[in-house]
């Protein structure tokens, strides 16, 4: 009898796969490489495999399955269940749903990573029983789920909530994307890292030098913030300015969307301790007051498993809104 | 028996009632002067003649009018029908939903002016048949309106699409919130005035001196696209670098919220030869392709009338919607 489903989190290193009753809660979990490198057939057969391990270690067998969420970077369409392409994997226009179902035999509905993330933490995590909130994850890039009224926000075609390239400084410093002074060029892991090296070359006087063997390509975000623990000013300073820029981010969702609630995860989130005030100082300063009034902002509760109980939770989601 | 709507859009010097068909056809319309500085009794009585006004021209009674939409500035609150204050009208808290019910004896929905002027343009105008579209006007300040699946997305507490208070520059112009470089101290008609005064002030060549008699009260957008139409190159640039943050402004709204039409409106508009291309250079530079490519940005229909013709919208949303 149908009667489980399954989560699964689709990275660039890693497959995360889990298993949930109707409830919500994990019966098995698995975790394979992705092997992205060897191209989409593999990486494909990758998830069936965790899919199977997940399975297998739950004593389920594919009949038992309603349908299985897949979280992924995108952009990608959700409607069409595809994958347009990706900086982590190697493919283009991968028609994902299709390629899963035909090999499970299973429903299969494919989501944004950052959407299905905010999703996770709304039915499973910091936001449950809140309706209305924005998921940002500072990691890497910045990104986030908008959920407006227990529902992810896609717009017309799977482009909101893209809050990395929100421009805050017109004339600031090149993103990825080709513009300057996107939100994600400012406060990312990734600006994190360029400042350091910045810093290194402007020929501070800092920690970050040292800890990085004086090799530029060392001087990442991890690093600059041991460098800040032990003290070293401009490393401070480095994610004190990153809590500038991520408060007035937060600041704009808020006057646009006045939600109730701001989850904040990401890996950039493991050195909380060094931007959180400058963060919420400038969220408050930039924030209008009424929307100010009735705003909570508060952190992952799922931690590394905010993505695959995200995944679960668009795979249950008829179940979870009715 | 029930058959007509009234929309009356409060504004601080004039209040504008028009009387609806079911239809959506406008059958009579009322103008007269707010007279702010008299007060709440004034202001509210004033309100009454005019859908008297508008009742008579039209040859019907009150018990004709299903419902009344009001259309005014904020911040308020929709569910509670309550005017929190505003920089035109010289009151605080005034429960203008229960003031105008007992007055008239007809049920009266409250909604912010942006808002209603979004639905406005979404249900007789610019937008007809569109779904999901950001009604931007561009005046003295900035304001939007969201409309999200046909309907205006307020947020938790009717806070959302403050989109004039979102951070553009952090360190750039002084806002009226008292914040620096929000989108409406860099390129509202206020700015665009503050702009021309600047350059008068630093002693650039430009006809805005001689235009203002130079008397620095007088230089204000409309003088400043005057210079610029005789061909002054100070006041050209001055509306270029308004469209630049324009396009940057609108280029955040199409990054997050994904919309399929931007519908611009406001007073600023009158000058659109000014700035147009610069604003669309800079939308196009700064909003990500996908969520471009399905993008329409168009001009308001409705004119002077988006406003009361959005307070109709809501007093008849629910015949609308159905």
């Amino acid at each position: 009898m149908n009667s489980h489903y399954i989560g699964v989190d689709l990275g660039g290193t890693k497959i995360l796969t889990a298993i949930a009753d109707k409830e919500g809660e994990l019966i098995s979990r698995s975790k394979l490489p992705t092997e992205a490198d060897r191209g989409t057939g593999v990486i494909i057969e990758n998830i069936n495999r965790s899919i199977n391990h997940a399975l297998e270690q739950a004593g389920l067998d594919h009949r038992s399955i309603i349908r299985i969420g897949v979280g992924s970077p995108g952009p990608l369409s959700t409607g069409e269940g595809i994958i347009y392409e990706n900086s982590n994997l190697p493919w283009k226009n991968v028609p994902i749903v299709d390629l899963l179902e035909e090999k499970t035999g299973i429903p299969v509905k494919l989501e944004n990573d950052a959407n299905a993330a905010a999703m996770g933490e709304k039915w499973f995590g910091a936001g449950r029983g809140i309706d209305n909130l924005i998921y940002v994850t500072i990691s890497t890039g910045i990104g986030a789920g908008i959920i407006i009224e227990r529902q992810v926000y896609h717009g017309i075609n799977d482009g909101a909530g893209e809050v990395g390239h929100m421009t805050l400084e017109p004339e600031g410093p090149v993103c990825g994307c080709g513009n300057h002074g996107c939100f994600e060029a400012l406060a990312s892991g990734t600006a994190i890292g360029r400042m350091g090296r910045e810093a290194v070359e402007e020929g501070q006087q800092t920690l970050i030098r040292e800890l990085s063997d004086k090799n530029p390509d060392k001087i990442e975000a991890p690093l600059i913030a041991r460098a800040a623990r032990k003290g070293d000013a401009v490393a401070r300073s480095i994610y004190q300015k990153a809590g500038y820029y991520l408060g007035i981010g937060l600041g704009n969702l808020v006057n646009l969307f006045n939600p109730e609630m701001i989850v904040l995860g990401g890996g950039v989130m493991k050195a909380r301790e060094l931007f959180m005030d400058d963060l919420l100082a400038s969220l408050e300063e930039r924030a209008l007051t009424p929307s100010l009034s009735v705003l909570e902002v508060r952190e992952v509760e799922l931690g590394d498993d905010t993505g695959v109980m995200g995944a679960i939770a668009v795979a249950m989601e008829d179940r979870l809104i009715s």
